[in-house]
């Protein structure tokens, strides 16, 4: 009774009360709401919005139907990067270490797979023997010794934020603003953590498309960690083509191994490093952002950075030696270059076409229930802006059968266009936005 | 994964054509679309309307997913009149016998108390014995006998309206013109009719509150019946106030057999005389509205429509006595007189107040599984525009017991408002809506 009389409010365009959110997160957790009943309340809050101070109460809501992780006995301040998620983006895989290696504590959760977009967790699972379902009580005692975990949502972080996603996929109510801001902090607020930042992706391999949703979904975020005493602060980084090189689970460890071992893609160190100098700031660091910068570089140079990576996946149960021959990854059975069709400038390089390239072929999932091949991908070494010959390569394609060269053979046709104009593309980190306002950048 | 997509697109604003409303018919029939896929569905049709063609293909999804009843082999028109629902309406009670009696057949499907309003169904089977859930075979077989038959939406009918229905109530997704609409002419297009009189509630105690919503509804539903090849009319009529007498299952039952014995209150007798002169007009009848008129007083005065009724309920296994000793009819426990506590004016009688009291004294439900006591209710005599004494009975209460009579008298202090000045109720009869347009009437 109590869920149909909020619903229909929200349907008129009233609000909930901070109470009846929590109330209503709590009683869906028991099973005491149908799922049918949130169905409408989240289409209902999907066309009709939450303000600020609904997005505040929801998150919380979300946040303490669960567990957090308790980091106020370590000695160094815990920050995190979350990334709205993207094709190729493997940042995670460079950065968690990396920071960690320059003094910072990274209880790091991430997702599986989600529509075209790839997981951190599918990514690292393709490591032998890496697990990423660790307890808090294991997260913490690892967070202790090496500063860094790299976990996935466990069922003690707002499981209620774990409910609701499934059925937002499954009830077109993805997409919204309000919706996907206390969902993401409700589970990063869960971390403890003392600052995080965020990688904000836009464009067509985005969930959102437009610069004003970009900021405005940031501007929410910002002050739900603002309100929990967790400074945050977001880039906005291009997606209309894959970061770096390597689309696929174990290719872009392959790559983010590379990364730290110096011979990572520019525009994937760019970001990394973008993003590794905002976690140091909002760490305290005693420097300026050069400063800043060049201590992340120099800790990938000596290969500490490396060797965190090591610890990190040798604390997990995974095999470290992958760091220095990353031939131990899984390996595809079916492997092809893709060549230039005609010459011309790149003009685009479609990553929601890829990204669905590679689910197609066996790489990610359209179930949640569906197994992944982790050997299958893309490396796509082409860049818009590129000129390149007939017969030139353009990439290379990992998989697992005939079948899959044929996906992605057919896929690359559309998804790199050629033309005899080069197009721009994005910046790659076009602002940041912070509680200070919005700052335009330039960078590419 | 179709019903994600077309869940988006009705998000969006956009429109669902009449084969993929035909699949979303069928595969929830058949379980294959979970209830929270078509709640998340339902609100965005709430929120973002049906148009015209969508409402028909609604409509037409929902029919072909049941049986009909075959009407062709019968030797008169078949015609129903179908209510929005109000406090009060027994009118199907004193007009399904009396148009039978008239020489139309009447194959008439009623519904359960729903809300704050009364259920034929729940009103007949306050009679000792009689049937409401005879099968489609047993339907037609009285019809052709005796030329009408007050029967339930059998499970044969519409499946997925009756589940829809359920699931609306439960998702804040009841009062949406074009599903209500949708909902109403997919049961009654199902009864193969020739003609369908429409008795359109409007005011305080009516689903329906606005003149304009009342008259969009009516005309969606008109189109639809036309488009079904079955002339459709509508009445407004008031619901401000209750209609008749008594309100409550068995007392209403003994106002329909008093109406059929000629004694009925003056507003029940007129509404019903006004729709029955539709039903005839649109089965054929050769002489003109006045003419009809006088058919049906005929047919009360001289007993016939009485005899009628008595002969459905001897078909339908009920005790036909009732007719002349409406004793047989429950009899509550507790019965005392409700006085008017000041002199004045009736100023209102509040129909939403006394429907919900009427559940709250057993005679109603607040859930689908609640059981009802037939032989509660309320008997209110004073009517909006009377002058009243103080201490002078404005009507009586039946009740289980001491709490039911306590629960009546608090809300009937409040439900009849008594004034020094009289307040215009709605007119009794105030429009008639068919395909050549809307007719103001004056009645009252």
């Amino acid at each position: 009774m109590l869920a149909l009389r909020l619903i229909e409010r929200k349907r008129n365009g009233g609000r909930l009360e901070a109470g009846e959110w929590r109330a209503l997160a709590l009683a869906y957790a028991k099973g005491h709401v149908p799922d049918y009943q949130m169905a409408a309340l989240l289409m209902a809050c999907y066309l009709k919005g939450l303000d600020h101070g609904e997005t505040v109460a929801l998150t919380e809501a979300m946040l303490r139907t669960g567990e957090t992780l308790d980091t106020s006995s370590l000695d160094r301040p815990a920050i995190d990067k979350h990334s709205i998620g993207g094709v190729g983006d493997k940042v995670s895989i460079v950065l968690a270490p990396l920071v960690a290696a320059a003094g910072l504590a990274v209880p790091m959760m991430s997702g599986r797979g989600l529509g075209h977009t790839g997981g951190t967790l599918d990514k690292l699972e393709s490591i032998p023997g890496f697990r990423t379902d660790l307890s808090l009580v294991e997260a913490r005692k690892q967070l202790e010794e090496i500063h860094c975990v790299l976990i996935g949502q466990t069922s003690e972080i707002a499981p209620v934020d774990k409910k609701l996603y499934a059925l937002r996929g499954a009830t077109a109510t993805v997409d919204s603003i309000p919706l996907i801001a206390a969902s993401i902090m409700s589970k990063k607020l869960a971390e403890g953590l003392d600052g995080l930042v965020l990688d904000l992706k836009l464009g067509s391999g985005a969930f959102v498309q437009t610069l004003d949703d970009a900021m405005t979904l940031g501007k929410v975020m910002i002050e739900l960690g603002h309100d929990h005493q967790c400074p945050t602060v977001a880039l906005i980084t291009a997606m209309d083509r894959p970061l770096g090189r390597a689309c696929g689970n174990a290719l872009e460890v392959e790559e983010a191994i590379q990364s730290l071992a110096g011979e990572g893609p520019a525009d994937l160190m760019e970001v990394t490093y973008a993003l590794g100098v905002e976690m140091l700031m909002l760490g305290g660091f005693s420097g300026g952002r050069g400063e800043a910068r060049a201590t992340l570089e120099k800790l990938i140079r000596t290969g500490a950075a490396a060797e965190h990576f090591k610890r990190i996946i040798k604390a997990q149960g995974g095999d470290p030696r992958v760091v220095d021959d990353p031939g131990l990854l899984p390996q595809a059975k079916a492997v092809e270059i893709y060549a230039a069709p005609r010459r011309g400038f790149v003009a685009g390089v479609e990553p929601r076409a890829i990204g669905k390239a590679i689910i197609d072929m066996g790489g990610g999932r359209s179930q949640m229930e569906d197994p992944v091949d982790p050997s299958v991908g893309l490396v796509i070494t082409a860049k818009p802006g590129d000129w390149v010959e007939a017969g030139e390569p353009l990439g290379t394609i990992f998989a697992a059968d005939r079948g899959g060269i044929e996906v992605a053979r057919h896929t690359l046709g559309k998804a790199i266009r050629i033309s005899d104009e080069a197009e721009p593309p994005l910046p790659l980190i076009s602002h940041r936005i912070s509680r200070d306002g919005v700052e335009q950048l330039t960078s590419d």
